[in-house]
């Protein structure tokens, strides 16, 4: 047993200087989509606010976001875009309780021991990097996710050009491992394409042979699903049957697809403004308690931006948040460390071989999806 | 003189296989945003179409769009989520003239000489690869341009964590070489941020120290642009007096600024609609003559995906349109040459060095521009 | 079956160039380690030459030598450096025939779909291409080559670092799909680090922690193995049961150790001077009929030099040779290819996660060999 | 003026702990080539040994070796491999003094600021970095190490292959900003090409046309060396007239050659067994001051290794040696920082532009040595 989940040990608000700390300053926006200056901003540890004498905890929180006191006397961590005028925002830029802000970034830590064996925040990590561990402790986590948490994917348009990778996530999908997909219009697309035609632009996902004019694959996909209207449309339209958006939409996986400058298309679901995108896919994160980001820069880091390192349960214990992320590039997987965003788990490798290896290790028979018979 | 303005070859019409080949066929769009089945989709080269009886140039060309007939006779290039119902799109996949298409991918190649020397499909450059007559050509054609052409940079959000690159940028936009900037919304506010605090993401841009705080200094820009509403009012509340985006303001260099789904922000200028933000991107592109990409996978490919390889001048003229793309990736540069969107010309290398040797080798006085005195 | 053995076609040498073709001309080396000018210089492929009326294959080939005509008639390829005084070298620089030399680079494709089934020469490889079919492919390879072959493994010095990666490994030897292995120093270091103290490089091979005084560890096990005279004796002497070069050394795994300037050590059977060590190394490849180089760009381009493109059997059957390449880094295995050396399959990927799924996908029990109970 | 020569501050040894410190222990090693058991091993740091009551400095010292006291008192730091039979070697294992082993890391930094400015250990440093500063000082300390200090290059084969490259570098050598040259035989050999025949691998240098039969072109060139005898035989023999080598010959910079199993050739100079390489360039690293590596992770690591942060001036005083590492790859030249080898200053970028941008900040007129009138 390499998955253990830590405990939370909550900060003791009875020492001196926590319990004779300050109210923390409130200050009301005075216009909207932007904070007063000497605004608060937040990690993405726990956070806690002495509000009226009482410290209490912002409990959906993210990073570089400003706090809003809400008339219930309910924290809310809001980006500053969505600030509206009025709103009671928490000022302060310190971390130790002076200014009534305390940031409790060692909750999950009990001692040098568990901090070296859990919470490590690994810097660093290259090709180099032994990863047997990581690998049979994400097994046993995936298992524990499944029943008692919500895993969210995050997915590269790369991750369907491969015939087994896209076999295997299928696999993790029709058993439970998926809780919700976030992903780009290009990812649906290839991976409709190779359901509909065997292809990802243009290449056979398996023999790698290019098709004649197959550049219009994904083009046609595209044009097809708006035509439909609807990515189930389309999957009933045209019959297709095997896949990671046909698994998904097929077991009621939410995918929430968001747009970028380079897209074709879009198909119909894919959300245009970036910033409302980024609501969706937060509305997404405050559900999740492990999220595993696949070869794509561009979504792991907007993930990582709006993912806290704690989830708040409905019986209020306190639990981490797991992120992995995985990347054939140490730079990609490292810039998240340089930003400082996350407690994470990283991978270098390609993420076909990674997918393969989860679906192995957990023994799921992910060649009856395969379409090479 | 390594720069010399290749001739273009109109196709020869008078051949046999043109000349009795059938009008293209059409086929009115029977909804908003899709084309009919079969339909034509564009390469970046200069495609002619037989209308009644006659071939005619989609002068405004992109990629991977159809091509829509207007009443007045013009051949619109169009993507398809812009098409119309009732619009006329041009069906047919072939390129040879046998449907009413002709594609001359090979317009300005006079004879094997120049074919080598001027329009080359160089694939697989590499950290190895010989540039110094790339950069030799490069700052021949950036004088040409300057004076004849409409030069587009665009820009990652790294390129304004360096002291130097910054104030080289600078002296590219003072002294006319800059006609339009795209960039997303980090670039301009890592900038602004080194206009107003001297640092990027909090750490100095010259003695690379970290500020205390300094996560705050990128969210107090974001935040003051927000308050002042625009990029020129924060430049006049604030007395910024330096930098690429204060210069591009200073002398009214067009700044299209898109979204993703990884901003904070975002600034006012931000198009958060990507598709919106791909329009205003090619309103850009359809002025452009040369397009220099810098260190963001994003918006180079973006960027590819909607220039074509020509441009028809006012007097008629077809000249070429230049692409660099140049980026410390190997994967990021060869990227657009897989996609088979470009005729590129990549330099892998580390952009701040890439852009002191330009202004180098055009003799500009950056020092001014520096900040460090 | 994706394997299937190409079928080698040789020259039609009654086509009247080539049969009235002359003798290739020859000259005597004039001193020892100088080829004469002009002289030829070999390719990967099947090279004949003509000698006293008929042509002849050099049987024993690869890349950059030259070819020697040996008193009995034998056609020796042989580096310029290995040249002795007198020797009868080939000159002529052309490939086919009116040299009297005919070099055969389509001996194995049949037609045109062999030729893109089995030996396309595959560019521009990525993390995003799709290796599913390779996989399969190889898993038949080497369950054929286990019988009837003989396979090279070429090692870099990263792969011991990983717990799994150094027990798949192990499996593969002791189930008999390793018949060589090629490495260096610093992998048998590692691995018999690995072995003694569970650590490479200090640091635990399946919890990542670094141990106390680590970085000690791979200095004191080539200590203990130069003062134990040989990795056998060393085995011995330490009770050593586990790990790649421990297997190979009770199945008699042949081994070649070649040094580095950035060795420390060495230990003793590592071979210092690389010239030795480049004609050791070829020793084995002209008995190997599959190669495959994981994750080391020094080692990988040097046995790539030396690899031809096939094997002639006992029986005078003529077959291919075939090289597999796998590196997380693009331009480690694209650098094979733009040096022309060879008709590789590239696989980019990390090796540890490679070599579990080569390991699952031949069913072995490779958790036997695992330190981790 | 950014550079300022740090001043080293030699321990207090009249501190109690220092002061009652027991003298360090030594055995006898009882077999050539291996040390004792429990032998010290040095750092790059300066490290002293309490001999008779003496704290003594080992002067010139490098990584990974023993210490050996010489029957005249001087302490010498040996590569185990070089150990002698009843050489008294050094044991103990910890820095602090109370083994007689007193290990000073600290010995440049007067307080934090200068901690913070000069030595600072960087690591993660990536294309993203700031490098202003580092230039700016880095061209300060040229000129101060040209007057008073030592200047190492170590040069990866790539380096010849641009023509402008070629001339900044050969600018900095003719100069005097070059007192030696370590290198393996494929710079010497493409440098050699570019000065005969104008190409790197049958590449021109400038155009980037390949040359018919080019690839001839570097053999030829290893076989006409081989023919001449030496390096300056053969510029004498074929009038060569240009380049780094050339230029390093002319000007009686010493030239390090070593092996590696990749070689063709070699060229006669090239040092065929590693171990006598590293001994010889080790020779040449004893008297530097300031280290440049450039695009070679094998030629980088190896000089890392035997390269001490320190080095003692005639006078006695011990000043700091700089080291600079240059690479496309993040991964190369963090893989130092990884190895803990190294305070080394890294650069993430192109090695062309890098001298490019080298020579121009010298104010060297380059283009003098340029090939391309």
């Amino acid at each position: 047993m390499l998955f253990k989940m830590p405990v939370y040990n909550a900060p003791d608000f009875t020492k001196p200087e926590l319990a004779s700390a300050p109210d923390c300053r409130l200050e009301a926006a005075d216009m909207d989509g932007v904070a007063p200056e000497y605004y608060h901003s937040t990690s993405m540890f726990p956070e806690y606010f002495k509000v009226n004498g009482e410290w209490k905890l912002a409990e959906e929180s993210r990073m570089d976001s400003s706090v809003v006191l809400r008339p219930d006397g309910r924290l809310d961590v809001v980006e500053n875009r969505n600030i509206k005028k009025g709103d009671l925002v928490v000022l302060g830029r310190s971390e130790d309780g002076h200014e009534g802000i305390y940031v409790h970034s060692k909750g999950f830590m009990e001692d040098e021991t568990e901090l070296d064996d859990q919470f490590v925040f690994r810097q660093g990590r290259s090709r180099e990097t032994s990863y047997a561990r990581d690998y049979d402790r994400l097994f046993e986590l995936l298992e524990y996710e499944k029943k008692h948490g919500f895993i969210t994917w995050v997915m590269g348009p790369a991750f369907a050009f491969d015939h087994d990778a896209r076999a295997c996530m299928q696999a993790l999908v029709e058993n439970g491992y998926v809780d919700a997909l976030l992903a780009g219009n290009a990812l649906a697309t290839h991976d409709l394409e190779g359901a509909m035609l065997n292809t990802a632009l243009g290449q056979d996902i398996y023999t790698q042979k290019s098709m004649p004019n197959g550049h219009y694959n994904h083009l046609d996909v595209d044009n097809r699903v708006r035509r439909s209207g609807s990515i189930p449309q389309f999957i009933e339209d045209y019959d297709i049957d095997n896949g990671i958006i046909y698994s998904c939409v097929k077991n009621d996986v939410p995918i929430v697809l968001t747009g970028s400058i380079r897209d074709d298309g879009p198909i119909p679901e894919v959300i245009g403004d970036v910033y409302q995108g980024q609501d969706k896919m937060r509305s997404v994160i405050r559900k999740t308690t492990t999220v595993i980001c696949l070869a794509t820069m561009l979504h792991t880091i907007a993930t990582g931006n709006m993912t806290p390192s704690f989830r708040v349960l409905e019986d209020g214990t306190v639990r981490p948040v797991f992120l992995y992320t995985v990347d054939a590039d140490e730079f990609v997987v490292n810039k998240l460390l340089d930003r400082g965003s996350l407690a994470a788990t990283t991978i270098v490798t390609n993420v076909q071989d990674f997918i393969a290896i989860i679906a192995n290790g957990l023994k799921l028979d992910w060649k009856q999806y395969s379409k090479q018979k």
